[in-house]
């Protein structure tokens, strides 16, 4: 971490408390430092505002455990959304990813990370017993799981997927299509997403 | 701008609030609101107060206009330093840059900006007429001219050369080399720095 001291306390504390959001290194930090003391008085105390009222106001969501301001988020108490499917991510952002597509109209379960043993997390400090809970009583036709295509990822919807079929239930369980990504460049495409496009490929027929 | 909408307001606030930033964009913004959700409240506490603090808490030098906690910035009212050279740059983070060179012992000058007829931004909005008025009421041997090495820096360093000169005293003016910088490679290094760097070669003999 290169060094920062522009002699002011009032600075050096903005930079330090930029500098601990991811992907903010020292130089952003003081830019974002000096570009905050350029701004309008109202400007600042908005985001100031704004960064206090994210912990005032939020909660997470009963049933899914998505961020909300409700004690129920405005997914789950959408009456028009298919309540039967439940789609498990690993963190409230890919909520927001999946409902951009506008493709998904059913519920979220969101997991908080994904199991690792290295990091000591387990199953049990995920929201997958939740999970459990709420297959078992409610009727669910489908489990897709969308934790990343990454080895964690897929570790943790592999557990998941033995712990619904344990349940013994007529649930459907899925997970995301692996291939490969739109407008990308077969000749830069790794190793790996090829033997899925590969092995997933579909019939033109 | 990619669409935010989590429809959460608090959240859309301080992702709008983030957006505001320079080089923070719509998924960044996103990611560090998701991070300050996640985050001890303590920690968004001190992000907030630390932004409030910096408007509280800080003014400009009445002599060179660097920012300060008081009326006359540390570099100004210290004695060790050399009253008698000024070094000329566009923003207060120039300031932070020279000085972490630890090799200018002078005092500063800032402009607050660069000559842009485009946006409008003539001499009269910088802090140019000040600097004449500190090199005609004080001792001065020599100005640096610390603009960028941009078009509008290098037009604004040659109008302060002007302004300089006019004033008829027996004042130094310089301007800061312009070569390669270090660690660079030749190969990939712009035209105009090549010509710089060839024009103001130095002899090894």
């Amino acid at each position: 971490m290169s060094q920062i001291n522009s002699s002011l306390p009032s600075i050096d504390r903005l930079v330090e408390a930029f500098q601990r959001l991811p992907g903010i290194g020292p130089k952003s930090a003081q830019r974002l430092t000096y570009h905050l003391i350029k701004m309008k008085r109202e400007e600042s105390a908005e985001l100031a505002s704004a960064a206090l009222g994210i912990k005032d106001n939020l909660t997470t969501c009963e049933i899914c455990f998505n961020i909300s301001e409700k004690s129920q988020c405005s997914i789950c108490s959408d009456n028009e959304r298919n309540s039967q499917i439940i789609c498990v991510v690993e963190e409230p952002l890919n909520v927001l990813a999946i409902e951009r597509s506008k493709i998904f109209k059913g519920l979220y379960h969101v997991l908080y990370g994904v199991i690792s043993p290295v990091d000591a997390i387990g199953p049990d400090n995920l929201k997958i017993s939740e999970l459990t809970q709420r297959i078992k009583n409610n009727e669910i036709k489908e489990i897709i799981i969308a934790t990343n295509p990454t080895l964690r990822g897929e570790a943790t919807a592999s557990y998941i997927r033995d712990m619904v079929l344990e349940l013994d239930k007529s649930v459907e369980i899925s997970r995301l299509a692996r291939g490969l990504p739109s407008g990308s460049d077969i000749e830069y495409v790794d190793d790996s997403t090829l033997v899925h496009a590969l092995n997933s490929r579909s019939s033109l027929k």
